[in-house]
């Protein structure tokens, strides 16, 4: 087996969750704030893989499923984590993931909610599917960047983690004029 | 079908969970708190339906189910969140709920936990049973304002969102003098 | 039947979990730690019972359940509650839990939160387990107390409350001068 990783770029997924956006009748506007955000704060080498997908549980799942068979060490999603009837992109996360990490969203819903009163709407998630850490983001760029602001100092080190014992782990740095990733001593 | 909910009034199911009060041992205060509580902050036409039932968890899920089932667009219920043994409502609520909102429940915590330490000790959750939103509140009248204070602004709009492409969507709206309801623009 | 627990001490549960403690690798300092808390804040009788096993979910869930029917009112484990591979304590514990606190492991995140970004990744919980309160807590001595400082003022009520109806409740009483226990009048 080829490790999952090359030598010198982590590949990262970024799921757009859309039922507008997968029928190309809407630009999608969370996957380039994603791809952007990730652009501005990642200081080691990294390639992105790019999907849109419908607001569909098995589709949600068969493509985080596939993205972390590619050796993506993060996969990322964006939209779906409300409660309208289509939103079901956190049931996709935790069909998928083995190890869930409630965290993460109790964190983004803290920093949400410091701005709108209907923070506490979002379900989102996060959990660990094979060797990917996989994060649930809602679907607007503003509150996109306050999410992965609030819980991207934990992301390196957990990947980390998550790698244990593994022959070729990946390892993110961030620029820390931008963002200071923390690993414990 | 006719649309689950009258031209007029949005229905509200108040499910008081007790064994003592089912028995008529009890004068119920946490569903006339509830009642109260929505009566001061509702500007728009509605009605309540209220139930009590036993802390038994299959009781508990008939009851919601009903009341969902009768068009109630948010059903409320009080007590049998804690860990006592006869304390179900919250498996009771996941067991009839399709998506569950973390969010609501780590709130309500948060602002209890300002009170009283044990407010970890409650189990309250909400999700959502077909077209109703489903919130646990704790029995006592207190606490029952402190969490509806904290959660209400985001209420209305999770009733929308929950209605996504329902052809007679209820709208709740509340007195701005008392509780402003947040829908995003 | 005789009632679980003698008529002067609680019985407490310290569990140990870690691959390499378990095999003698390495001193366990997570046990030490909880035992010498639970010595510097409790007032009442209490005795412990200490085990170590491996990051293995069916010997982590087979240690809780006998330390439960050996009567223990309250198990505290530590170790394993993070993403990596070995880490399945909260697994266990779920397994093993009729009812799920997730107040206890949001308030533990949180207050770690305080310390260092990556508290995030703990995924701690807590559950009744037969007439135990389960609780999870980390594995570094200094997080251990942090968590239990934040925790154990609801405590001593929840166990309370687990027991009721109980023949011989247990009940735990703190010094106040170290820990403020508090039981709703």
């Amino acid at each position: 087996m080829t490790p999952p990783h090359g030598p010198m770029a982590a590949l990262i997924g970024i799921l757009t969750v859309s039922d507008r956006a997968s029928r190309g009748e809407y630009a999608d506007e969370g996957g380039p704030a994603i791809r952007g955000y990730l652009a501005d704060v990642l200081a080691s080498p990294w390639e992105a893989r790019e999907r849109i997908v419908p607001d569909d549980v098995e589709a949600i799942a068969a493509a985080i499923r596939d993205l972390a068979a590619a050796g993506a060490c993060l996969v990322v999603t964006t939209g779906g984590t409300g409660p309208a009837p289509r939103d079901v992109t956190p049931e996709a996360t935790e069909m998928v993931c083995t190890k869930l990490l409630p965290g993460f969203g109790e964190l983004m819903r803290k920093v949400s909610l410091e701005k709108v009163p209907t923070a506490i709407l979002s379900r989102q998630t996060a959990g660990v599917c094979g060797f990917s850490l996989v994060v649930n983001l809602p679907g607007r760029p503003r509150s996109i960047r306050e999410c992965l602001d609030a819980v991207f100092p934990a992301i390196p080190y957990c990947i980390d983690l998550i790698h244990t014992g593994h022959p070729a782990p990946p390892r993110l740095e961030t620029n820390p004029a931008r963002l200071v990733a923390f690993r414990p001593k």
